[in-house]
């Protein structure tokens, strides 16, 4: 959907907007849960959560006779599959962090890509891999007006990794991806800080000492960082995908620990601050 | 909330709004839902569908190890059933008559009474049987002034059997309860038809012939056939329902089959259409 006339050029607006991303970490761990929605909730101003999966849907999967698989670490995401998260991404544990945001005072509303359209998709091509039911988002195709409009009635979106293809559906669509787009689509409508949580304090300048923490990174010390050969293979995607958002508009990309939410939140942060 | 005073009060607006509920017999069938969804979907206007559970959830808890337990006839709801039925109804059955909405062009958005705030409940206060986690609603506290505007975005709201406590805890609530309690509040701004749909063709004159249909009934037509004794006892507890709904301003409350839903929209029904 085409952006609003009414509203600035993308980056030309200065109320901010955190698009938060949680994973499997955090939400398999109900204390460090609690703890984030305490902080998260606790936010000045307007917010999205977007979470993962977590070892919920395999457990859950074992127990019902439904295996998973992956291939080259990837799940495949058969029919049983697709109802199976689902289940347990789009009702247990969406509707658990709603709740729960609801009780610390967050007017949270609960998605996946299907609600109100706003995520569609398409399921991905079968090339070598038929990765089964997994959606590609379509670009330009979110919803980016709608998502708005909720968030101006004060409501606080919270998205479950999950997608439709337009004809009945339901697909699985990796969070970071969901996160990323929203963070992207808004920028029109507001200066956005995208914060990936995950299991270390921010990029490490030594992937041995992980305190060393790369404080502030633009592309010219990313790209000093990589002929130096210093960053490990695992935070490489992240980064790539950082810096796509931020060349799509995106004002900050923020990498650090979901336990250090209020400190990123601000200029002087605990984890990585990624900007242009 | 108070209504909005920008408002007319109950009655006096003359857009129609039309609440149907469907409950197990469709959900579990998928031809038969596959049938409605075609038929809600086509509803020219406002709309909202609330759904119950129907037989997975059952299912799902047997392969789970988590048995059903029943007193009276009503589901004992225990810590690891309302994961269940949060799971069932507000993820796996939601989604998916979400998903198959928006194929029919519906744009369809699901919740559940804690995604904002919508619906607050209590946990019923344990007397001599202890249901569990199960929600009774605050009177007077269902914010329809969040769904109408949901309603007036051309949203089209698919509300699970869910509630919450407002302090972190999802409760498993009635759908009739749910469609009765927001046709009533809704009232405020439209002329709402309630929409029961059940397993017979509508209330039946002689309960031995199921097309010996009343086609419309009053407090005066209901207070004869009482009077009579021609109804069977599983239908009163509907019509006390519906007649209370109608003293709280719904204008119509319609009783008959999903696969009837497009001749109960109009004037000259295939159902039971109750009025004042």
């Amino acid at each position: 959907m085409a952006r609003n006339e009414q509203y600035p050029a993308a980056g030309k607006t200065s109320e901010r907007l955190y698009v938060v991303k949680i994973g499997g970490n955090i939400i398999d761990h109900s204390g460090a849960l609690d703890d984030f929605l305490h902080d998260f909730a606790a936010i000045d101003g307007k917010k999205i959560l977007v979470h993962g999966g977590g070892k919920i849907a395999t457990q859950m999967g074992e127990k019902l006779g439904i295996p998973s698989r992956y291939i080259d670490g990837r799940r495949i995401t058969d029919a049983d599959t697709i109802d199976l998260v689902t289940m347990v991404y789009g009702g247990l544990i969406n509707k658990k962090i709603v709740a729960a945001l609801q009780g610390r005072g967050s007017d949270a509303i609960g998605l996946t890509g299907a609600d109100g359209n706003t995520i569609p998709a398409v399921k991905r091509p079968v090339k070598e891999v038929d990765f089964g039911f997994v959606g590609d988002m379509l670009p330009g195709k979110l919803d980016e007006a709608k998502v708005n409009r909720l968030l101006e009635m004060g409501l606080v979106p919270v998205f479950a990794p999950l997608t439709h293809d337009g004809r009945g559906q339901m697909l699985n669509t990796n969070a970071d991806t969901i996160a990323s787009a929203l963070a992207v689509a808004l920028s029109g409508y507001y200066r956005v800080r995208l914060i990936y949580c995950f299991d270390k304090k921010g990029v490490l300048r030594n992937v041995n000492d992980d305190a060393d923490v790369v404080p502030f990174m633009d592309a010219q010390v990313y790209a000093q960082l990589l002929t130096a050969k210093a960053l490990a293979d695992g935070i490489l995607p992240k980064l790539e995908n950082a810096f796509d958002a931020i060349r799509h508009g995106v004002a900050e990309v923020l990498i650090g620990r979901a336990s250090d939410l209020k400190e990123n939140l601000g200029d002087r942060v605990a984890g990585t601050l990624i900007s242009a």
